[in-house]
């Protein structure tokens, strides 16, 4: 490391060490602890968050950044720094500026609306009443609109708000790939509803507890999660928390009748561990040792859910590991039988609740939504409407009332937009991640099949996880993949895959 | 609360808040914290507590006091504060003014000399080396008496170091105390020794972990340990933190041969827990809701392990709920027995394993040696010659090694000189307490035979917890007891228990 970047090491070091008190404080409220203690823990953790914030806009960070940067471009101000360092740099920078182009007052209008929005988003989730809920979102897309000016970076305002999650992605990026997805998805849907395949039913049988549990860290351990740099927890909403690079935590939640739910959220949270687990050392407290985007990050989580654990080879090979848990809950299942009842296709109201076929539908609607509210072509008013008519349209159902409709996710109460584009964009680069290591791995299949992912995991080391905030996600792709960005890959798979699976033309 | 006092009020909440976050950074790496993550967690915690001590040190923090109180003096500057709001001022006037009263340059020494020192001292005691740990020792002897000199009190210069833990104790009244305690309990041994009474061996059952739990968490509920103001983990050595008042987390550990280790800790932990839970809502935040002192946090734990749970009353009513876990390993045991056998007298080398009767004696031996070393009348040279003479002549058994003699305990290498006393004193006071309590609940030893303990913790909470720091922890025993602290209680208590359990006059 050059030495003039030192300073600047050590302000971004005390920086994520309290990122990491704060992500401890968090993790332990979500895990151990006792009920009582909520509001003392609140006011833990936006202490420590205000700290960090002061120690982000103090002067000793400035003067630390504008020894080696300056201040105005970004640029390097000496001589002598590697391309890495130049990127780094760069990086801490535009950081550095985004923190510092919100006002206080802004930060703290913000902080007391989401607070606020928030609560009543609960309350009107609870009791099915959109209209309470509206004034607090218009007020949301107000303050996202006016923290989109305070960037002040060039294009449409919903751009600098999907910067914040996906660096460098935009609307014109993202729009013809949605397009084409959803109508591909939709198409898709359309033809599985005319299959006539039946599937056995493995929801009546009580899954003990502890063997579920046993299975998943069974399965942590082939996929190289490392328990030493790690662990895992139980939490009502399963999550993964990083305190640094050597202490990352995930969580499951159980339940007795539904082996995958525990299954999926262990992988799907295995697979964002095994990210923050593989960063690169040397880049320690640097934006080179962070995860590059909320997409890529979701892309880990879902090739291993998707593309390795609910795949055929998977199943192929673990359905027996499986049953030695659960041999008498088993009996008379075969693998075959199993590996598709697991992968039925159940459209649902529920984002969260979604199949791997139409989860990308929610995804549409939702993107196509906020689009709309932050350029003002939408009204809040009008939302209950678009929302049920869309689903209708795209995955075929109508919510039976806006609870299970336009209010079942937090997000936008929080002040989340321009997040859930990363959901369908972690679909899109995982696919073809893992396509470009069927191909570079030699019997990648083979080797999912028999529980040997090593090579897997190191591969994604290398390509993915060690590159940091290095790149912009698309460029990231294209350098690992050699082609651009597309939706090919992903819809074939689905085509392939549920072709098999429903017996029907796709 | 004095408006005037509120800016102070929320100084030292942020201070309380710091506190606690540094508390809960230890307890996760005592109870879940992946081995990976070490150093980065010393790296955390030497954070956190720096910003803490920085803030206590603070310009705003001074001026905050500043307004209510005269620096020099700690006496009130402004008219109309209750007597209460005066203790609590001058309370947190002495903090900050033993806070101050380090120079940064010797906080830093403190500091380097007790990390190298713990570290010697851990490769002294493994391989059994007290010269290699001397000159280490050494230095930190010479850092107490300078620290001492930092604090500017009158007398001598280990009155200020015992002062950090017993407020207010000094030499001059633990010295006639220790006199007595130690020739009485010499005595008592030796008699002891006489006797040929015999007990059932309970060594030879295997106790499955789960229900040692599971007895132990009856037991805390039946105290009124809180689980939604806390919660009790496992870990290598048992503690007690505390993050708030509303967050108070206790640990044990297991031996599946040794059904004791976890009863004793759990009780024990439990005791130092209930204090902790019972400080005063009211002034959250501020010394008057913190626990008073080492030994009278000592006091509230001993007297729920030994004075309750290792009582004949609570084993007359609790041995049956024993065996409805064990049942088959107290076959032909009877509640006697079993009394009588967890309540053996077996002198040991080790402080952490001696049994009630002798513990004092390990007390009284470390005291000795800390008052003299302090006061330059000892050299560190001739500590193990002295350790071995005296723990022959007090507890009867020459230790066999430096490891399991003089290097046994880590106090001395973290610089804790005149905390060993506050040991002792804990019995001192828990015994008086308990016997004060004893005279006011009716039928006390019915209520503790029958479980329902509520009433002592009730009186708990009343006498001692909602005090926190209002007072000085003799006055407190003797506005309780209308008595001066004496050694008379708890011996004639050890005389009595142990001259029925060994069938000898004591």
């Amino acid at each position: 490391m050059h030495n003039a970047l030192l300073p600047l090491i050590t302000a971004l070091k005390k920086k994520k060490a309290l990122s990491g008190v704060s992500a401890l404080l968090s993790w332990d409220q979500e895990t151990y602890m006792p009920e009582g203690s909520i509001e003392q823990r609140a006011e833990q953790l936006a202490l420590i968050d205000s700290i960090s914030h002061a120690h982000h806009t103090s002067h000793d960070f400035k003067s630390a950044m504008a020894e080696v940067v300056d201040l105005k471009t970004g640029l390097p101000r000496i001589d002598g720094l590697t391309e890495s360092e130049k990127t780094m740099v760069k990086a801490v920078w535009r950081d550095w500026q985004k923190t510092n182009a919100l006002p206080t007052a802004f930060v703290e209008e913000l902080s007391k609306a989401t607070a606020l929005g928030q609560h009543q988003w609960g309350i009107a989730r609870e009791q099915n009443k959109f209209l309470d809920f509206a004034p607090h979102l218009q007020k949301m897309v107000e303050l996202q609109r006016k923290k989109a000016v305070f960037y002040n970076m060039e294009g449409h305002a919903y751009d600098a708000l999907i910067d914040d999650y996906e660096p460098g992605m935009k609307m014109a990026d993202i729009n013809p790939l949605f397009d084409a997805l959803r109508d591909a998805i939709i198409d898709i849907r359309k033809r599985i509803e005319t299959s006539k395949a039946t599937f056995v039913d493995i929801s009546e049988s009580h899954y003990d507890i502890t063997k579920q549990w046993d299975f998943g860290v069974d399965i942590l351990n082939e996929m190289g999660f490392d328990f030493k740099r790690g662990r895992q927890d139980k939490s009502v909403h399963p999550f993964t928390t990083e305190f640094n690079r050597n202490d990352v935590r995930i969580t499951t939640r159980f339940n007795p009748n539904d082996l995958l739910e525990s299954f999926s959220s262990t992988i799907h949270e295995g697979g964002h561990a095994l990210y923050e687990q593989g960063l690169d050392a040397y880049w320690d407290g640097t934006p080179l040792a962070e995860a590059m985007s909320l997409g890529i990050h979701e892309s880990q989580s879902l090739l291993w859910e998707n593309y390795v654990c609910y795949s055929w080879p998977f199943w192929d090979g673990h359905f027996n590991k499986l049953k030695q848990y659960f041999r008498y809950e088993f009996t008379g299942v075969s693998a075959e039988q199993f590996y598709r009842t697991i992968n039925q296709v159940q459209p649902s109201c529920i984002r969260v609740e979604a199949d791997e076929v139409t989860y990308s539908l929610h995804i549409m609607l939702r993107y196509e939504i906020e689009k709309a509210l932050i350029s003002g072509d939408l009204d809040v008013a009008e939302l209950p409407t678009l929302w049920n008519q869309r689903m209708a349209d795209y995955v075929g159902i109508t919510p039976p009332n806006d609870t299970q409709g336009v209010l079942q996710d937090v997000h936008w109460s929080y002040g989340l937009f321009g997040y859930f584009p990363t959901y369908a964009l972690g679909n899109l680069y995982g696919r073809m991640l893992f396509e470009q290591a069927e191909s570079e791995i030699p019997d990648l299949n083979g080797s999912i099949r028999r529980g040997e992912m090593l090579a897997l995991k190191t591969w994604l080391n290398d390509k993915v996880h060690k590159v940091g905030r290095g790149t912009t996600p698309s460029e990231l792709i294209t350098h690992i993949t050699g082609k651009e960005l597309s939706v090919t890959p992903f819809v074939n798979y689905l085509k392939e895959k549920y072709g098999a699976i429903y017996k029907v033309k796709l």
